[in-house]
């Protein structure tokens, strides 16, 4: 067993090489702070990461990455499907990065210091950099763009086509969370499929009841000074895990890992949210899969279980629970989005997920936002801007959702437009689809592909004739 | 005849305290002074108008007139359609005031005092303003909303429904010259349509011919002391006309009210641009139609056609050159926005039009943005933000242009989609359409207001089912 996860973890990295081999130059392009005032001038430069050496004529199309909330290059590595068809269809090939993360800093280290720097980070001026980098890269219109985009990098591949329509000819949203706002899906819904993802992982297993029972255990152990040693010497945490809210810092960052392994269930090894092996779940679910005795005997079956998340590289010496994040995602400027327009509602039932009854609070939300950063969130800003009921009145965009993805409760999951593409993938993760082929890959995920070449293809020769 | 003008008149102020019979409550709305950051939180309120009096039910659907350059009880006054369409449809009736016209001002008196406080002047502003106003009068969604607006007003209304279908179904766009940006359409075309207006007033008439006659002999007559004397007897302008350069203000100001006949040459009297008799360019070429043998005699009729805009209430005293707009439409404004996004280009060249040769110089015309405003031009801007070429990929947007109207040139006259109509009104003047009922109106308006009552109740049935 042991040099079988030694071969594994070769192969892992094996397979992180190789996807370093996409090539492209690294560019930058001036954009305005604030697009849509004459009060002030000031720009900065943001990246983006730029592939025409499969262009053929001047009416190539454009694949056009929406960057979103990290280093433009971990996406440019983790979108196999965008370089698949910009190969395919002779495109110039072009990954924006999002303003505030990576290195497209307004303000260089000063960006994230109050809201008179941070305010303008923003979905709206995204998209107006992304408007005026297309009229660059295209000024005479004459090549069709595609947007794509994961994710939050989806909605705003989805809002480039219905705010833009002139600038692009259609989108690919995969596991876009355009409908998770305030009142019209349920706060619960992500944590209900997360908790389900963990259910089917492993047949008939224990699993869920077993992180059920593991919440009042880690907080009764995080309550005494005793317990806190336990836990310490067991998980070996990096910082001091000496006071009882410790506990509230290692329940949020669960929360996120318990996420993350569901975003990130892809059915190979994988280098997206963290290095993870294939099927990160059932891994995960592997070390929880009886009943325990001992309080202590579910805490160190926990802490293997963990290890799939935290350490599958066998290289961590502690565990740092400060954030579930790799730093190239910018976790960071998604709270300060979340804290503005992006007001996504959250909650916990304890009965339908496995985690502790929680209700959504806006106005405890609110004040936690202002601590943070000084602002207070728009609570229907993205509503409004965007809308999120329906979506039948765009034309050209493909939404696409895996039932394994916890965020497909906030997809666009029906549509009654024939102009508006609604696909679910039964076996799917997060954006599985944008990701390289994979010999892995379920047979859904490689018709899916092909489908979306074809739907280009027509996109592309109905805008050149 | 002068019993008959008299008549005329008063019938004329009968006809304008007729149209103060719109009833609307003014309200006001709070929005943000920049929708698009976090760095700065401040409001300030907006007018809209509003008559709820026909509504039936909770989805009776809402008109929703997009306020443009100017007092939007002007716009109320002078776009009886809306109600019409209104009280047919048992709609909500709603008129929205444009941010920096009419009362609806940011920062009170000192608005317009530098780009600090004027920079928020901006057309993404105007229906970020629009779009929180129908979240707030129609929070639920129930009532289909129909924008309508005309010239700016009906740019801001199909731009509307291309930025935020979400909120509203479909859109009037009256003479909206959404195509008028730089290199979309010749500079000249609006110039060009202006002159074939008065070409084609008086049949086979020297109307055009003597105004061109008129340019020389208003410069020569301009450069001598003795000339601006005789200028200023002739025509009695309020302020001393006593520079040669005053010659370049009185240009700037006839090149207006030509603009201003041709766009307000409606087949009845009216009050939109100025107070104005029917037909009211045939009236000013009824002045114009003979040869004359010397200046003076040209001159001479030419300030009886003058007369026909400066001074049909017969109650002008003097003539005002500084500016050829009424104080209720907020030229300044315009000129702000004409400088910064909304960069229209305009030419002359002497031959396929009546005035004197002029190219387009953007250099030149962004010092002169300088100079006036501390602001540069953002040539591209508007293209960029709304597309300019085509508009096909929209839907439920009605274009409808007047081929009498010289801002038809930048219209949308063609489309090769279902969804996007284009209507072309032959006798039609500057949004003739939206006017209210008249018995002098043209067999194609009446035909085409049906039309539209007709489209407007398919949108309202498909939405409400």
């Amino acid at each position: 067993m042991k040099l079988l996860s030694f071969l594994v973890s070769i192969l892992g990295l094996l397979a992180v090489c190789k996807a370093t081999t996409y090539e492209y130059n690294i560019k930058t392009f001036n954009v305005l702070l604030d697009h849509f005032t004459f009060a002030d001038n000031a720009t900065f430069p943001i990246r983006y990461l730029m592939n025409d050496s499969y262009v053929t004529d001047k009416r190539s199309p454009i694949m056009f990455y929406t960057g979103n909330e990290g280093d433009i290059e971990l996406f440019a590595q983790n979108t196999g499907f965008v370089w698949k068809a910009g190969i395919q269809l002779k495109a110039m090939i072009v990954f924006a990065e999002h303003r505030y993360y990576g290195k497209s800093l307004p303000f260089g280290n000063e960006s994230y210091k109050d809201p008179q720097h941070l305010g303008y980070l923003t979905s709206e001026q995204a998209l107006a950099d992304f408007a005026d980098l297309l009229e660059h890269l295209n000024p005479d219109r004459l090549r069709p763009v595609i947007c794509f985009g994961g994710s939050y990098g989806g909605m705003l591949s989805a809002w480039m086509r219905m705010k833009y329509p002139h600038l692009v000819v259609g989108a690919l949203a995969s596991s876009a969370p355009v409908r998770q706002f305030t009142d019209v899906v349920p706060c619960d819904i992500f944590n209900r499929i997360l908790t389900s993802v963990f259910r089917v992982a492993i047949e008939n297993s224990p699993c869920v009841d077993n992180i059920k029972k593991l919440w009042p255990v880690l907080k009764n152990f995080s309550s005494t000074e005793e317990g806190r040693k336990y836990l310490s010497n067991e998980f070996k945490f990096c910082k001091p895990y000496n006071k009882t809210e410790d506990y509230d810092t290692f329940y949020a960052y669960l929360m996120d890992v318990f996420g993350n392994l569901a975003m990130a269930n892809y059915p190979y090894e994988a280098n997206f949210l963290a290095p993870l092996p294939a099927f990160p779940v059932r891994q995960f679910c592997g070390q929880l899969d009886k009943n325990f005795d001992k309080n202590e005997e579910l805490l160190t079956a926990f802490n293997n279980a963990l290890q799939v998340y935290s350490n599958y590289t066998q290289k961590t010496k502690c565990l740092d629970i400060s954030s579930a994040y790799d730093e190239s995602m910018g976790s960071l400027g998604w709270d300060f989005q979340a804290c503005t327009e992006m007001v996504m509602p959250m909650c916990t039932t304890g009965s339908t997920d496995m985690f502790v009854p929680k209700k959504w609070d806006f106005a405890e939300y609110s004040t936690d936002c202002f601590k943070k950063f000084k602002v207070y969130p728009r609570e229907r800003a993205a509503i409004c801007q965007y809308g999120a009921f329906k979506f039948d009145m765009l034309s050209n965009v493909i939404f696409s959702n895996g039932l394994l993805d916890p965020w497909s409760g906030g997809g666009v999951l029906r549509t009654q437009s024939d102009a508006v593409t609604v696909v679910i993938l039964p076996e799917g993760a997060h954006h599985l689809d944008l990701r390289e082929d994979n010999k892995a890959d379920p047979a859904s995920i490689k018709a899916t592909r092909t489908y979306y070449l074809k739907t280009f293809r027509e996109w592309v020769d109905t805008y050149n004739n």
